[in-house]
């Protein structure tokens, strides 16, 4: 089944404790599309500058990503992020944003799109998020991500939205954030008690841990010795998951749990090179064979 | 088969955010044969002061633990720790340390000892560590742990030990300062180059990695919303993998996976009470339970 994604596509200036990189592809919906492209159809709607080149476009329309809703704003600049690993690759600082055309994105849906049952809320705002889900009248499945910065400044909105969703994906500092609570476990269920049905805590290189109101599970990540750039995991992440869903074509519990092994593969491929060069060398099959890796390690 | 352990028994004085003991019952192997004696028997080498009191070795002495070894220092006080965990539980403060009685172990291990098979050398000093590893000549399983303070104080003799061994256990940041590698899958194998055979790597919250020539994996944590005191929880993991392992009388890859597995599983019971309270309260079969769901937790 087609998913769709709403979110950022940027231009990314990437420095890391051993090398560096200007000008990559980034963003969460690009991350998201190319990571759920492996699983299903993709359907992208996002907003870039005149500064985009057609080749990108082309990289993703290669990809079964279908770009009839990225929209490019005249006069306008692409969103641009640099950010800086530190030595633990687990933390960075952003260094710069430049929100440019994303500043004034205001998601219009093709029609077709609005029919689609998968639905992803890439890290945006939430008044945003809500428009697109007030278009989306054929979702049957609605997840968000979100982040700090609406954590702080946009509460409200994010709680509203939090009430119309099925599940919402966040990272461990943010779920804190939200609840105030320290232990992951508890903070994973009252986001869940603020409405979504089920809930997924990326805790980067630890994995993830999942809270629906009968489950709570935590999957390691794949353990890696070459993390090159962590940019974009949590996003792949995301993709890795929703893809699997749209292509299994329902949420059961037990899909949902092999979606978030998808998600867990998915994001150990993108960390392995700068922006989407590595997902970019896999087929389905590297994947599947990194899951079979992947089960043994965890049966005993 | 007897499992022999050889460290400290101390009396803690803890802090949460929450609550906070004073005296209570703590050391690295107080926790690691309170964990180990749900499988195998164990025997105990350590020293206390004259304070310490009949009713910790009767403690003990009811679970199996062969106390033989437990020496009382005349004119000595007990081992004494106390320290002050952080909001997130994770991270802690040692706020005192008097290492009284334990300043002076130079073990020498009943003759009937000397001939286990499966040894446990706890955290202490490399030098005594050594003393103790000379002693057991029948010891066919030689595993040990250590920390940042020999690492930083102690390193050649550290080193000296990690020829003799066939496994070490430390913690996350340990495992960075040894090998000056942040990566924790480079500094797991980085470790094992040095001599063991295998590593493992414990991250508190977030589980435990294995390194052995031809394996690398991870377990995660089991998710308890009911962490009450973290102290003792990596003694409480390598006293159930050791027990396990002894109670099976061999350290094949799959039986050190399971044993991985049960090392999780005591020490997500220890956190659940101060002290060695919530292993108390348990049998076997909890803990067996208990791993039923962790295992149906990582099958998808």
């Amino acid at each position: 089944m087609p998913l769709l994604v709403v979110g950022s596509v940027a231009f990314d200036n990437v420095q890391t404790p051993t090398a560096a990189r200007e000008n990559v592809l980034g963003g969460s919906a690009s991350y998201f599309s190319y990571a759920a492209s492996y699983f299903t159809p993709v359907r992208l709607v996002s907003v870039v500058g005149e500064d985009w080149p057609q080749e990108y476009t082309d990289l993703l329309a290669s990809r079964n990503i279908d770009t009839a809703g990225l929209q490019v704003l005249p006069g306008a600049k692409t969103f641009r992020w640099t950010g800086k690993y530190l030595d633990n690759m687990n933390d960075r600082e952003t260094l710069d944003v430049q929100l440019n055309a994303f500043e004034q994105f205001d998601p219009v849906l093709p029609e077709n799109f609005t029919r689609c049952q998968f639905l992803f809320l890439a890290n945006g705002s939430p008044v945003i998020q809500m428009k697109v889900l007030e278009q989306c009248t054929g979702a049957t499945l609605r997840v968000a991500d979100t982040m700090d910065l609406y954590i702080n400044n946009m509460r409200d909105e994010l709680l509203a939205l939090l009430k119309r969703i099925d599940g919402l994906v966040l990272n461990d500092s943010e779920a804190k954030l939200l609840t105030g609570e320290e232990n992951l476990v508890r903070a994973g269920h009252k986001v869940r008690e603020m409405g979504p049905r089920f809930v997924v805590i990326k805790k980067g290189e630890h994995g993830a841990m999942f809270f629906s109101k009968h489950e709570t599970y935590v999957m390691p990540a794949y353990p890696t010795e070459n993390v090159v750039d962590p940019t974009g995991a949590g996003d792949s992440f995301g993709g890795g998951m929703m893809g699997y869903l749209a292509e299994q074509g329902d949420f059961e519990p037990k899909t949902l749990k092999k979606a978030m092994a998808y998600g867990t593969l998915a994001a150990s491929f993108t960390v392995e090179a700068f922006s989407l060069d590595r997902l970019r060398e896999i087929e389905r099959e590297d994947i599947d064979r990194r899951m079979e890796e992947y089960q043994r390690m965890l049966s005993f």
